[in-house]
């Protein structure tokens, strides 16, 4: 997405993307997902295909790029005024929206495009964690490693979502939290 | 996939398979991913592109279905004659096949269907592991908790595949193991 990145925020450009992702999630209240076109989107958005095709590349991208703008947060994750109680309130929010039906399909899409996208989507998680973390240090809390925690609580999750292999509880969530702060803390 | 499960093993339906099967792998070979179609594909193997709608349904679910084929296991884990040494061969097999390119392109097909797809390349996983588990209490080894390694080694290595957030060495996943193996074990 080096493209992307570079084209200045304003503008026609900016009102041609926001018609372009408003046209996707339109649509795709109503048409299957397999069944979603380039050129279906860009009548809706009133753009020429060939404006969407240079801008993203292609279907999948564009579809990538709007379910990370419908992942990304909208705000701090809520200070519950403990780190225990922050964590348990982030792990709780992101299992529930992530195992729901519209958080797999966000997912499938984000994953079946090869760009970084994902990249991107990951670190919506870490910043998280790492606000909840510094809080938790100004707070004069043990602190907790970001890192352990997206690979022994979010990891598994994920997982298990992706695989669809058992039900995301909010028991089995907390139990992996639980697990996880039982064992020694980093300093 | 309940259709494909009913149909009689051998025979012409076994041919149609395995045509269309084939025809996906070569295609794959020339052909980028987003640019495959039923009517080529089928074209390829010599069948209409009506046999492949009524059979996998849509292109993502045959993608899904041959992606499965080959991801599935050719053979039972390695026996190195450890619990440790068999544990760490099968993490370092899976995690190279699963963060190489094919092992990359494989998962986002499986991923990419909402069917049951990912759940039988989950089970390939847990199959192995109990496989692993076996032969270490046959042995007279400390057991494993299968879901223990798939929660807190597997699940960590395929989340930053996906996510594409950090490379993954077979440091970093023998730290996994080490760190799982070295926590109480269940009797």
């Amino acid at each position: 997405m080096a493209v992307r990145e570079q084209i200045r925020v304003g503008g026609r450009s900016a009102r041609i993307q926001s018609a372009v992702h408003q046209a996707v999630r339109d649509l795709s209240a109503t048409t299957p997902r397999d069944e979603l076109t380039v050129p279906q989107i860009a009548a809706e958005a009133g753009v020429t295909p060939s404006t969407i095709y240079r801008r993203w590349g292609d279907l999948g991208a564009l579809l990538a790029d709007v379910a990370v703008e419908r992942l990304r947060p909208i705000a701090e994750p809520d200070d519950t005024g403990s780190l225990q109680t922050d964590l348990k309130a982030f792990v709780d929010q992101y299992a529930e929206e992530m195992s729901s039906p519209v958080g797999r399909a966000l997912m499938r899409d984000v994953f079946a495009s090869a760009e970084s996208f994902p990249v991107q989507c990951a670190g919506f998680t870490c910043n998280h964690l790492a606000t909840i973390a510094a809080r938790a240090k100004a707070r004069g809390e043990q602190p907790f490693d970001v890192d352990e925690v997206i690979d022994h609580v979010m990891a598994p999750i994920i997982y298990h979502i992706l695989y669809d292999d058992r039900e995301i509880t909010p028991a089995y969530c907390h139990a992996l939290l639980a697990r996880l702060l039982s064992l020694p803390q980093p300093r």
